[in-house]
């Protein structure tokens, strides 16, 4: 398969959008990717969406966005994989560009959660986990995270407070990035304070819902001008695992396989190691899953993830920044529009356009967004050059 | 891209089946599909579902199904294009396996309708139309197909009577087939005497809803032992293109655009006309669905195929057979698994295994699922040698 790049982004801040329906943000981010590169329309657009058939009676997302950005003829397709819709969207754009099925391709993440009450989205996000075995029986996504967070912390021996760090550095981040939903950065004290939502897990552990859209548009690397004087940023892996929707059914439930898997995967197909990983957007829908996936892609030892954010290691200048324009604690989590923010921040570090969020010196990003708890995981590893 | 042929399938008996869950009915299609390829699982799922989340409050069934048929750590996306969801994860299937992705996927439709009321299942279903500009007037699915029928018998000079023969045919056919939803044939006096639901649409105008799934698992061509007795069934076109998704906002509302250019882009594929196909599978959804999509294949001239039909040339023995097993009107409709059913019914025709419903001589067959009102259409070119 061909070497394919990022020839134009775009993106919507992640708000309560209460004056734009769910066509104009997704509308918004791709015709703004659309005037980066320089194009009227693509081949084939690819949607990654959870929840709109319940929280917007709209389905069929691929044909209503086409049509809504002039893309009339083309085809177009809607992707969901829970809440790593985004990234499975981006995938699938990718595979059609790699192997020559179309010249150009968008993927578009978007979500609109704040038109419906929230006890309506609760039930909408527990979709991703099992009818019968865990939302059946009253188990909320939150609340499954709960579990996993209280297990780790009876595992390894850590306190609540010792998570703290990987919402600091979050908030801290989201503060640099005039799209996040949350622009403030928060002290430790704050995190202690927070109101609790499922022991062990608080407010300030968890990250919010909100509307938005990102998108990405992709070319085959050999047709880009060299020209600009904008690096070009090239997709050197992509991985896609899955693992039992119930985590009941794990042997150990505080390991990502998926991730470990995707990880290694793409790791693979990049011809690297963590250790030429400069930059990683992880999925910190919760900060316990911050901690499982810098284990599970690497980056520390089972149960010292922890460690690594108290030393700072994943802040700015550490070893391993993560959550780097807020990550989905701070800039907020549109569910199916979340992977695609992934990207496009990525592309904004790696091209050296992230503005006060910039990290210096980061060539090589990865992305990892997770579907379920931890039942679908993908992987994307992007190059600058 | 290498060229990709069918190695299995595996199919439910379209009904109500309210003994069976979601993960069992498409369980059954796939762990069918397997056994009779021999494998124990494949690299990829592909899911091809509308209304899952609403209607059984599960979503996220990549990993849901992958899991159930034991295909852990495995990837799994689940494609939506409203009623055109199943060619649409076929054809992301196909994708995958011809472009070098993976050796081996499976594509599987599913729809499990009958545990919702049908006010329930009616709103579902007019997610796939516009929900500002369709839906929320209150235009349910089959009110846009009466209006279009309207205007088709106003313009062409049709009456009601004159669309008898594709139901005819349709449940003739059905009777046929041993997993379609209604095995009776009907009259045509009986017809004329069904109530009627949404003026001029009656109820043997439209198609019924059902549960069911249909699987089918997708090696390169190259890998297929060819010391079978069965003919090898090759995928020789896949196309795909999207229209207004209003009805409203098209030039002409009696021509299928997106129809007209996917399947020219099949033929062209192909490298066949019209003239070449021996069987059609299409997307008789009513009555009205089936005239304007032969005549956007190109086998009727505008305003001219209830010609075809009433001469019988849509007939087993006619000149462009369709509907063979039932169509989506006596097979039944599962939204989700329709368009995966007439790829796994052309498999059995072009294999000569399709039983009592066999057509005889039958070589190249085409499938055309169509999402919305016609604002998705998917084409797929099958041949056996």
């Amino acid at each position: 398969m061909r070497e394919v790049a990022i020839l134009g982004i775009g993106q919507t801040r992640v708000d309560e959008h209460w004056d734009k329906s769910l066509r104009v943000l997704a509308g918004e981010a791709v015709l703004s990717a659309f005037q980066e590169a320089g194009l009227a329309g693509v081949d084939a657009l690819f949607v990654g969406n959870m929840m709109s058939g319940s929280a917007n009676h709209q389905q069929h997302l691929g044909a209503y966005i086409a049509d809504w950005v002039g893309m009339r003829f083309a085809s177009g397709l809607r992707i969901e994989a829970a809440c790593s819709s985004g990234a499975a969207a981006f995938r699938s754009a990718l595979m059609a560009v790699a192997s020559g099925e179309v010249e150009t391709a968008v993927a578009v993440g978007v979500e609109k959660m704040t038109d419906s009450p929230s006890d309506e989205i609760t039930a909408d996000l527990a979709t991703a986990s099992d009818a019968d075995w865990e939302a059946g029986q009253g188990l909320s996504f939150v609340a499954l995270n709960a579990l996993i967070m209280r297990r780790y912390m009876h595992e390894y021996g850590w306190k609540h407070d010792d998570f703290a760090a990987f919402s600091v550095n979050a908030h801290a981040n989201g503060a640099r990035n005039p799209n996040a939903r949350f622009q403030e950065p928060i002290t430790t004290t704050e995190y202690q304070r927070a109101p609790m939502v499922a022991d062990p897990i608080n407010l300030l552990d968890a990250s919010p819902m909100g509307d938005g859209a990102a998108a990405v548009i992709l070319v085959p690397a050999e047709a880009l001008h060299r020209n600009s004087n904008q690096p070009v940023v090239r997709i050197v892996a992509s991985a896609a695992a899955t693992d039992t929707i119930s985590i009941q059914n794990r042997r150990d439930p505080l390991r990502l396989k998926a991730a470990e898997i995707s990880a290694s995967r793409a790791y693979a197909q990049a011809g690297i190691t963590p250790n030429d990983i400069d930059l990683f957007e992880l999925h910190d829908a919760f900060t316990i899953m911050a901690a499982l996936s810098l284990e599970a892609a690497g980056f520390a030892e089972l149960g010292q993830a922890p460690r690594l954010a108290i030393e700072g290691q994943i802040c700015p200048d550490g070893r391993i920044p993560i959550a780097t324009m807020g990550g989905l604690k701070a800039r907020g989590h549109p569910v199916g529009a979340t992977g695609m923010y992934q990207i496009v921040e990525l592309t904004q570090q790696l091209r050296q356009q992230a503005g006060e969020a910039q990290i210096s010196g980061v060539r090589i990003g990865m992305a990892q967004n997770i579907g379920g708890s931890g039942s679908n995981i993908i992987a994307h590893i992007l190059r600058a050059d």
